[in-house]
């Protein structure tokens, strides 16, 4: 296109977003034009000031809000059971589904040869402090069903079971809740037999 | 969602663009979290640098740089055939095309009652000193075939055709090249039986 300098380095600063192409990239940057001189000042500063006033929980490496960690320092919380996820969002959308009410542990980073991320980019020290000094349980591994969290999920399952005896549980495979078997994939079906269960 | 509050903040922020809900909002919000600093602030200056280093030209309204208009300093295009877009970004996706090599010019508006704009709000002057000023011959109007480019062409062509007796014309409807029959509506079907052309 052939779109003045200034508005292309826009579009491509725009195409840094997830998921977002060139199109949706330039319907951002006509949009932003078009905002009042202020509207684009708020927007520059709630962009800058979000990571000066977020913190990762010295505990449980969740995103949070002047050092106060929800999560670790409520006191209604299961504190014998640690369930492991990825990312602070995956945090947040298990706390939306109300189903779980013990602590969290926030990995940040999964296993990904392809990204060079292995083995020793997780830390498990924080994870073994924390087990010991809760007296934790049970580990549930909330991590994603791909490849990278397969791996991840088995890394840690040696790393804690082989080392220190604790039970350590996986998320359920199997078919979505409201889904219909024509529009599942083959290996969620056989996963969904796999782990059938008494009814 | 129990996101820390700056981060409901940015999500309200991303909302503002065009076409993006909750979820992606928080999708962007978490790449954006994930960013280094200097990203972070790298993106900051460019949407603040925008506002800045564009301007419209003075003459035919196009978003320009350093007061530089391409569109109507160059010599080689035909300065007697005048295209009415309502938005630079029309402009450009013209100018993509390479179809047109005449002047242009941007309304910045349409007629839309909905959203209080009116005919006082869409300024003729600047058109009728330029229709003057270069004795054009014809003026096309490349507006939006939706209710509101309807309007604006219908007031544009009053406008000019009963005081300036020049003639208007505006882009032909019909199938979008490389589309099949039944997937395009019934009032574009019509309107291609009705601007059918012999063959």
């Amino acid at each position: 296109m052939p779109y003045p300098s200034a508005l292309n380095r826009l579009i491509a600063a725009l195409k840094k977003l997830p998921g977002i192409g060139q199109k949706s990239a330039e319907r951002f940057a006509f949009k932003i034009l078009d905002w009042p001189e202020t509207e684009v000042k708020e927007f520059v500063s709630t962009l800058e000031g979000v990571k000066k006033s977020l913190s990762n929980c010295n505990e449980c490496n969740c995103l949070v809000e002047a050092n106060y960690c929800p999560f670790c320092k409520e006191n209604k919380r299961d504190k014998e059971i640690l369930c492991i996820v990825s990312s602070s969002k995956d945090l947040f959308a298990l706390e939306e589904a109300r189903i779980f009410k013990g602590l969290y542990h926030v990995l940040g980073t999964v296993l990904s040869p392809l990204d060079n991320k292995f083995g020793e980019d997780i830390s498990l020290d924080p994870i073994v402090d924390r087990i010991k000094k809760h007296s934790i349980k049970e580990v549930i591994l909330a991590l994603d069903s791909t490849l990278e969290g397969d791996a991840t999920a088995l890394f840690i399952k040696n790393a804690l079971q082989e080392n220190h005896g604790i039970r350590v549980s996986r998320l359920a495979l199997g078919l979505p809740v409201g889904s219909t078997l024509d529009f599942v994939d083959g290996g969620t079906l056989a996963r969904a037999f796999v782990g059938r269960s008494s009814f």
